[in-house]
């Protein structure tokens, strides 16, 4: 048989918009720049990858407890986490077209211009300036000298009217009613990252969970960002959701921890179904850190645009915590009892981004298959996360087999996603099923319905499309001894 | 045994604050008004109630979907709702502080005074003219003429030098950040209602869900509301969580739809573990609608701070996809083939908030109980939604009974979030859990060990504090049993 995995990244945003698992956002007004709604089927995929994270980090490990922080916090957070003063983007503007863009942008834009032209020297020289902008006037100024000595044109316009670069706050701003003065002191920012909500919330959960260190805290939550080039599908979205665990270490053990936790990780990603030779770890190097980080590493996955993080390993050192106790004037200290020592606790964290675990899982189980001269579409994602488990179909429209499908599916649907298809053939109800990645799918013919004894049906398996003739009662077993064993293909 | 219910919301906010249930947002920078943080029990109580509602409207019902529409929505989508120009409070500013009070609540607290001292008549005319605000000279200057003859003053300052009254918008306003102009047209809303993201992706479900009228789309998330009065702990938060199902039948169809709507969700409230006698339905009078409705009613659970809405039950005609359908140009109609019929459907709309769920939750299982002469807090929570489910605790720090407790604890985490404890007495442990909700405490003695033949334990139940001796293979049997089996007491 013929199989062909995925190409493109456009196969799967129109596969997503046809079966219901993820739509632009207020499409039928034209859509919202860089949001995405999920739709039924997205929905409960995304549900069940942040259901299994959610398990993995509070439920089998002792030592992590959850939290569920508000988007909004106190301004001063963002002061004390460095988001207000460096957490921007170099942009200029084209005063023709009033557009804006990042200027390092453009400059690699005109980089790859140059490149497809031929002209490689000229190419390697200016990169060369841009790896050390900064490093003469200052970011803003060396990036605008670029563009001007190289007359670098706005890519829409074509015109060579530029602005000042300036830095761009990515928080979105917002203002709470409580006060009519509008001064910028009340300005409430979207939280950029879910992770200070936890930070914020250390002493409150020391002082309450009984937790000795090393302990973690989790949290799941949406995050924003005024990304002003966001593309590439749900990748990289000015909304998006968060999963992120901050792991409380004495100092001196961080090390031994982040090795830990970026195995640990990597190892998640596997058990979620995703194909071993998708993954890969990639450490940051020590001059490409983050201000707070000691060390980072990506996970990344093989994404039809290449291969790009999922998730981020970081050690944070005491940063974060040092930061909000100088800002708050609250002691965010740890005392061990045993040792006798009071210390602020290192911040392994793990940050992965729903969005991108869905669109990894979505891309990791899509194949094209020649099936009897026609183009099977399936997505053979890890039954744990599939939206639906079961579909039930009666062979034909008679009572007595709709009846036995309506028992069946009435029995299954305690405790499975189940639906109940009759229309079509039974060809075209499998193929519907397949491309929604449901893994089983159980027919009720006369066959087993006539027959001595016990009714039988037939359950046919997503993944390689045989067949199985199974007693009524057996089902719920052979669904699950299935959903246990199986691994990805 | 003497038992005690609550009496006073603040019981509620100490003990969700002490036991890691509900924090004050931000609360190490002194606070964000009217935002709080989910603690560790808290984010497992309102993850386990979201859970049951959203298993109960997706995949108990065969035509009810899910939908995870962004925060995030097209501008033109409040235009249409009616948000923008309709959703706002009439205030005023107290020159003197720079505060802003709602204009109807300053005339509230006005009568409130009067009938404190007494003057009951003045209070009733006062009441009559407040009742008819806007009927006259229009709602802001009515209200305004109010204040201005009763010479109503700051309830802070004191003073009697007001603005004039203006309608102020309730939607929290941010800026996308792709165009350098920031003219009004750019500003994009914080959603404040969750139903417009299932209004907007009516066709896109439609033709992807396969689905027939009747039919739902129910979804689960974040709103905010921008209000100036926020109070009362969880109760109205400027960021809170919604669960809304919006039911699409045909005309015709929504009054019987609306009623059986009703006495369901209703009825789910009390499987969530509610006692019946504090809950009612409590309809709106007709005159009292909002402007889309044709009829409504509220679930309300008797709170300490008196009868409140839970959850809203609106029949909101074909007012939103009209409305949608206008300001989009796109027919959101559905045809129905078996009766040749295309029509705009009526919504039946179900919502609830989650964090009032959440308080309802606290509320309704709290109990303080004289044993022994002590105090005993315990929350009688159903099982289903306790945030632990399972405290395993070695009667003493010895080898033989901790080795067996962790066996225990490992076995049971596969399935039940567990608590290991061997801190303190055994009184001490069974209190703590008891204030945290936690259904079923094991506790490994030698009796147990050293018995001849299997290893026993003790179970013992929160909610009466009997116990009964049971084999450790037989566990999982018995907590299974009590929890299908619980009632609230």
């Amino acid at each position: 048989m013929s199989v062909t995995e995925l190409e493109s990244l456009d196969t799967i945003v129109s596969l997503a918009k046809a079966r219901g698992f993820i739509f632009q956002s207020s499409e039928i007004y034209g859509g919202l720049g860089a949001v995405y709604d999920y739709g039924p089927l997205g929905a409960e995929l995304k549900r069940n990858i942040r259901e299994l994270w959610w398990k993995e980090m509070t439920q089998r490990h002792d030592n992590i407890v959850g939290l569920d922080a508000a988007i909004f916090m106190h301004p001063k957070v963002w002061k004390a986490s460095g988001h207000v003063d460096g957490f921007n983007d170099p942009m200029i503007d084209d005063k023709q077209s009033n557009k804006r863009y990042r200027a390092d942008m453009l400059v690699e834009g005109h980089i790859a211009k140059l490149r497809g032209k031929g002209k490689e020297e000229e190419a390697d020289e200016l990169q060369k300036l841009l790896d050390t902008a900064g490093s003469r006037e200052g970011l803003c100024k060396d990036l605008h000298n670029i563009i001007m000595d190289n007359e670098i044109r706005a890519p829409e316009s074509g015109a060579f009217d530029w602005t000042e670069v300036r830095q761009f706050n990515l928080m979105f701003k917002t203002q709470f009613g409580a006060t009519s003065s509008a001064d910028d002191d009340d300005a409430v920012y979207l939280r950029p990252e879910t992770a200070q909500g936890i930070f914020v919330n250390f002493k409150n959960v020391m002082d309450t969970a009984r937790q000795k260190i090393p302990f973690g805290i989790a949290q799941v939550g949406k995050a924003f960002r005024n990304e002003v080039v966001a593309r590439q599908f749900v990748f990289r979205m000015r909304e998006f959701e968060q999963m992120e665990m901050q792991y409380f270490v004495e100092p001196g053990t961080d090390g031994e921890s982040y090795e830990n936790w970026l195995s640990k990780r990597l190892k998640w990603h596997k058990t979620l179904g995703i194909r071993e030779h998708k993954l890969r770890t990639h450490p940051h190097p020590k001059d490409k850190l983050a201000h707070y980080a000691a060390s980072a590493a990506d996970i990344e996955y093989q994404y039809p645009i290449g291969w790009q993080e999922v998730e981020g390993i970081h050690n944070r050192t005491d940063f974060d915590l040092s930061q909000h106790q100088e800002y708050s004037g609250k002691k965010l200290q740890y005392y061990d009892q045993k040792k006798q020592k009071r210390y602020t606790p290192y911040v392994i964290e793990t940050s992965i981004g729903l969005d991108r675990a869905v669109m990894m899982a979505l891309c990791d189980a899509y194949r094209e298959e020649e099936v009897d001269g026609d183009t099977r579409t399936v997505l053979k994602l890890n039954p744990e996360i599939a939206p639906t488990k079961v579909g039930i179909f009666p062979l034909i429209k008679k009572d007595k087999l709709q009846d036995l499908a309506h028992k069946i599916e009435s029995d299954l649907r305690a405790d499975y996603k189940v639906l109940y298809d009759e229309s079509g053939s039974i060809g075209k109800r499998y193929r519907r099923q397949d491309e929604a990645g449901t893994p089983f799918c159980i027919t009720v013919d006369f066959d087993g319905v006539e027959s001595e004894g016990e009714d039988t049906v037939t359950i046919r398996y997503r993944d390689d499309m045989t067949q199985d003739r199974v007693p009524v009662s057996r089902l719920r077993e052979v669904i699950d001894d299935k959903m246990k064993s199986w691994k990805p293909a």
